[in-house]
């Protein structure tokens, strides 16, 4: 049940196009969405606008980690009670906030801002790996631990691989993310290699 | 799995603000979709807001039916090929699409803006009722047809009605889409009132 292409408005087609644009959204949705913005007040549509033109405008980065930052430093990289000498190593804004959300991270963060996707077109050289080399380098790299939080896939691994190979010669600490059975799963439900895995990455029992 | 309100910029903040006010998209959506508009070359993000910033500002109306248009009469009031004598009623935009892409009808339209609904506050001064009342009177009322095309519900049936009593005195012929089972539609899915009114309006079987 597709619509077809034929739009009474030029303005309406421009933009269904646009907003079909975004990731996950289909054309039909998209005319939704146009014809809910139409029927909205006209400073509400400018200051959706406006707030998304600012973003991408206005943006800034964390000099030091390269999280979104409305300041030259993060509120996490200025804040004096994280631990520096911990610095987790993520692929996105995202997984930062994620981390943030459980509460129980209290080091400092390294934003790669994507992960080394030959297949995408992203090396090494796309991403903030010398910057965190660099920061490693002129800090105490023999008391500093860096946990590679990348995600498990072949890409995750790849970089997590490639980064390593980067900063161990420092005489950093590097740690991985526990891969395991996720808390309340079922054994019966969980894929083989996360549970082969499981096995052979027990750890002792403490009740 | 929600996230907690704590976002490393105002500026992201803001714009997932903005992005989870439309219809179905939360705030999780909301982010995923404002980290890719930062991903985004900003020419593109600037085409993505003119868009919608242009058809809200720019929209017209056509000045017969009511439905969008980038002229003073829409291509289908300026159609000398459709049949005037007939009008259609509909609720909005998309229900002109949605019966425009049938390919069955020839007649025009009267686009209300909406239906009669007391819970949203829409009474039928908010809709284009006067309009088609006037449209009706200063046209050959006699040979004129109105399609009333509303949904079935209670707030569809309602506007009908009102309709009905405001232009049934000048003479026009009314009419209201066949309602029924759906063509291959299965008698055991079907809902009791649909069925119902399917057997009460049969129709003579014509092979």
């Amino acid at each position: 049940m597709a619509y077809k292409e034929t739009y009474p408005s030029k303005l309406l087609e421009d933009a269904v196009d646009a907003i079909s644009s975004l990731p996950g959204v289909g054309r039909r949705s998209a005319l939704r969405l146009a014809l809910h913005l139409l029927k909205q007040p006209a400073e509400n549509v400018h200051h959706f606008t406006t707030a998304i033109d600012r973003l991408r405008d206005e943006v800034r980065y964390c000099r030091v980690c390269r999280m979104i930052s409305d300041e030259d430093t993060c509120s996490i990289c200025s804040d004096r009670s994280r631990d520096r000498k911990t610095i987790c190593v993520v692929e996105n804004v995202r997984d930062v906030m994620s981390i943030e959300n459980t509460g129980q991270y209290h080091g400092v963060y390294h934003v790669l801002g994507g992960i080394i996707s030959p297949i995408n077109g992203v090396g090494p050289s796309d991403l903030t790996i010398a910057e965190l080399v660099e920061r490693i380098k002129t800090a105490d790299a023999e008391n500093t631990e860096v946990i590679l939080a990348l995600s498990g896939d072949v890409e995750g691994e790849t970089t997590s691989f490639y980064i390593y190979r980067q900063i161990a010669q420092y005489g950093v600490k590097v740690s991985a993310l526990a891969r395991g059975l996720g808390f309340g799963d079922d054994l019966e439900y969980a894929d083989e290699l996360t549970l082969g895995r499981s096995i052979a990455n027990r750890q002792i029992f403490k009740p």
